[in-house]
């Protein structure tokens, strides 16, 4: 495929997602990618956005100033929510919590280099009623060109 | 969690679909449990599930006689579908077709032995038009008691 | 309520499509009222909503002529192959199928007068995989003034 | 049909949603059955669904403890609440209200005993602005293997 | 086509909605036509649809006694709605607010003096983060018979 | 706003989506832009999308080689469909066709030089059933960084 197969983004950020501390640190991204991960959890969708954003923003994945980053990133969030809500994208609303990993990563996944930077937003963890272990896992991908 | 730390039933699952062949053998799934992997491509969403139910019918995953394990099924492929087309299930009708990926895995992620059987249904693969290379990656999981 | 107690025409509706011909025969509505049922079985959302809009027409439960009323109608089959459908409206597209008995009932469900007509559009039967018996229940209403 | 047919358990469900107290009393569902009925008003869409998860867990239609039966009642109550919102599973947030009476059954509607209990979820009542009289009829049903 | 050309209701509202106070003034409508123009800026979506139904119901353009109007105006705007969100009709719940100028318009447009009236409601304006000037346009439109 | 007041590329877009050839001749746009408008008409989602596509390729307005573009592109689309289909991105599955202008627009829209080029896709038109005149008139609008 012409996704570069050392190179598939959405792959590395879920990889990302997935894994606790210790693994993180065995795994590899292509050098010059960017990337940052994080953790978030609430029944408030809107934190779950902003986590994300903030944490984007604060390790330098994307710009701080201007729109044109901000909302590239925006719309990989909502198609990563998407996954993670599977039809409603709410959570308090119908009583159900989130407690998520998430990771952010950018880069060039294509073979030719005019394809210039994607970013790929990955979301790991669980979802379900407000009690605890009454939860099942929960994925979202979200990819778009920045 | 009270989802056992080693029997993450959807991350296991993610990782058999996004594995290749080579990665695929050095995986390892609790004993008891059951899991199917296959591949599927198509512009053609009915093919998609279809597939899916094949295979894991086929493989043993679930019962082929009766409907509870057959509804069970379902509706995790439909979960995992809407993460992977992010908000409307459709693909030739909106001009895109996939390449994905499949794995049904089937077991108790569970502490608690009573919590009994659940399935997992992860795709990853591409997604996007229907021309080589224009596509990116994308991913869903649904999961379900069975 | 101001809905009036013995003219709810979505109650009337749902008992006409959900009763057998014996039961239908002892079933009442309002004088003045119109209501036709039918049935329809099919992977295909469009001969749903085509066999509906044909029995309306063909029964006199709305007018043949100009776009108002048939205007008034679709959204009324809209609202109810939602509730049917649950998130998708797809049959066909996402393996599935649906046997289905439908009632259409025209008439004033308030106290007050000047409320006029509403339609009613109840759908009751089977959804299911297209395999005998792979199926179960599935309801939807929907009500629109005329 | 292989739904034995006087066990339509959604037919039942819907039945006892739609009944007043005195109708009711004339309802039957078959011995060994379980089910419970209740009230719900509200503009908070996170209410109906803890309104229904409490009296079917008070009135021991679902078991109190693990997860395995809170999430098969979750996704019916969802199910349902997809018919009575028809598009987006809203009520305050796109300024509307509903009044709801809902049952809750559990039972086994097919020929085969290997098919287990089932357990739909019904909701009848008005949807409307939250205004006196400013409504219309609602229906939603959803039923899941459990 | 049998929409009369000058009496594009759709185009008439959404010009109105368009255009700032020097441009509105030169707009013309169909006399007997009755239209107002507003202004709404929240990442609470409740509050775009009670500002569109309040200034609909104080100018006149819909009966404040009844259910029957406002009914109509209701699904007006939220399929208007539908359009200036994109998939979820949620604003602050996914982190975003807007800042519309509303038109509703009410009248005939078809030949056919049979069809009545009917009502459009446009909205035009800004969709994105809560920072100035993090946001692009969106446009919505909804037409009901009335 | 920093949207610049005359470089309102979604308004542009409109305006051309909305005009006659006469019309179309005296509106101007930001030179330094690219535009270009078209018609199609179909109970075929696919080909509307395929309509667009093509001439946006074909009058240079994106670039027919790579991924990129076009992905900016489809979600613009698809984004505009979600406008004329409000809720379901469906045309002839649920048994309504669509007869459409559409514009493509391409430029900054920004007083910010560095927020570099921006998308908009606009439909206008009717969406009804397939009968000459059982229609009313629809309007979409999508926006994207490209
Ligand atoms: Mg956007
Ligand atoms: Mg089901
Ligand atoms: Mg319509
Ligand atoms: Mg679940
Ligand atoms: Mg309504
Ligand atoms: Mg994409």
């Amino acid at each position: 495929m012409v996704l570069a197969i050392d190179r598939r983004i959405g792959k590395h950020a879920i990889l990302l997602a997935m894994s606790n501390e210790q693994e993180v640190s065995s795994l590899t991204i292509p050098v010059q990618w960017k990337s940052c991960i994080g953790k978030v959890g609430s029944m408030d969708s809107q934190k779950v956005v902003a986590a994300i954003e903030t944490a984007a923003k604060r390790e330098g994945i994307i710009k701080t100033e201007g729109y044109r980053e901000t909302h590239a990133l925006y719309h990989a969030i909502m198609d990563a929510l998407s996954g993670v809500t599977r039809g409603q994208v709410q959570l308090g609303a119908v009583m159900r919590t989130v407690g998520l990993r998430f990771a952010v990563v950018r880069g060039n996944p294509y073979e030719d280099v005019e394809e210039g930077d994607w970013i790929a937003v990955a979301l790991y963890g669980t979802i379900g009623a407000p009690v605890r272990g009454s939860e099942h896992e929960t994925i979202g991908l979200g990819i778009n060109h920045i």
